[in-house]
């Protein structure tokens, strides 16, 4: 059984959002689909380790954002990456409220939900959602999990359902610098101890600190 | 509400495999997803329209292929826009038996899965599968929807959760001739008329017969 047959699927990027008691959660989904069309509705599978899961369980609804493209990848890493236990990913994102739902800024569509279903499983929660209010943002080419793997170097959360273990190959040629925070690869030509002391994490915004040599 | 947001989310394009009594079945699916990566499980939608569906309800196993942006795109007419009612789709389909299900030539990974759960809706059933055997076939990239929309100028099946109708523009300015079968729309710059006898459509194809005047 070769488990990278597994990485053939396709997905988007998406943020997948609720309230924590009157505050905005949320957290990067990629297994998202509609399921229905008349009514709308759509599935996601989010890990029961996330907070936001927590939080969908608690209100009944969820929103998703769909990124594109050209969204602040920063989103990813704040959203993807840390947890909103300790952080409050919402603290710099700007967000609206759409359909009663907390929608970040930087998506190119959204999708609010009411949780009609579940299905669980071992580690994952399948939500089935009727979409109450959707609506398309502005202009932009969706992102694709291919497009943010190749582009931007992604790397992949560990309670994302595609996290496998010592599933990415590195680039053994380059000297590598890895963030602790996100996962993220810095192999550019400047050589890692030249950027500047400014120099943040492009996926997810912390500082050289955190980056360790691969 | 503005539907035409779901259009923003991400998919593959797939052929969802099983078996009727001993043989082989099929239909097309986007909807596909991993759920968990321990073990590996994935979830795909699939309408209760779909001769496929009670098959797999039957069977309690179903494969998936993943078809690539250089499959050839008949695998789509045929498998997305036929049924195995009244179509031996396999008739005119090299496939081989991978983890003991039929996967069609032409993919270039597959997932062959045994049914440990699923979630009902209105109209589509979400099998949740347990990966009981995958493996890459060939290099290639995945197809995604998208591609196969803007490239393939595909249609949606009404038996897609994508589908809702007359959500699909048409270019006024141009003479169109829609194939009835597929839904594939010729445009090209010789006019369809003068195209020769034996012509068919690149989609499902079904000879210039089936073809009528938008």
């Amino acid at each position: 059984m070769n488990q990278t047959a597994l990485f053939k699927l396709s997905y988007g990027v998406y943020i997948c959002t609720s309230w924590d008691e009157g505050n905005p959660v949320g957290c990067i989904a990629n297994s998202a689909m509609q399921i229905t069309s008349d009514p709308a509705t759509v599935a996601v599978s989010i890990s029961r380790n996330n907070y936001t899961h927590k939080c969908i369980e608690d209100c009944g609804h969820f929103a998703i954002t769909v990124l594109a493209e050209d969204s602040d990848p920063k989103l990813i890493g704040r959203f993807g990456f840390l947890s909103a236990r300790d952080t409050d990913k919402f603290a710099e994102t700007a967000y609206e409220v759409r359909g009663k739902l907390p929608v970040p800024e930087g998506g190119i569509a959204y999708l609010s939900c009411k949780v009609v279903g579940k299905m669980e499983t071992s580690t994952h929660t399948v939500f089935l959602g009727e979409v109450t209010d959707c609506d398309v943002l502005r202009s932009g080419k969706p992102m694709t999990y291919a497009y943010y793997h190749e582009a931007l170097k992604g790397k992949t959360s560990v309670n994302a359902p595609t996290f496998a273990a010592a599933s990415e190959p590195a680039d053994a040629q380059k000297e590598v610098w890895v963030c602790d925070i996100c996962g993220y690869e810095y192999d550019g030509d400047i050589p890692f101890e030249e950027l500047p002391d400014d120099w943040v994490c492009p996926l997810c915004g912390m500082g050289k600190e955190y980056f360790r040599k691969k």
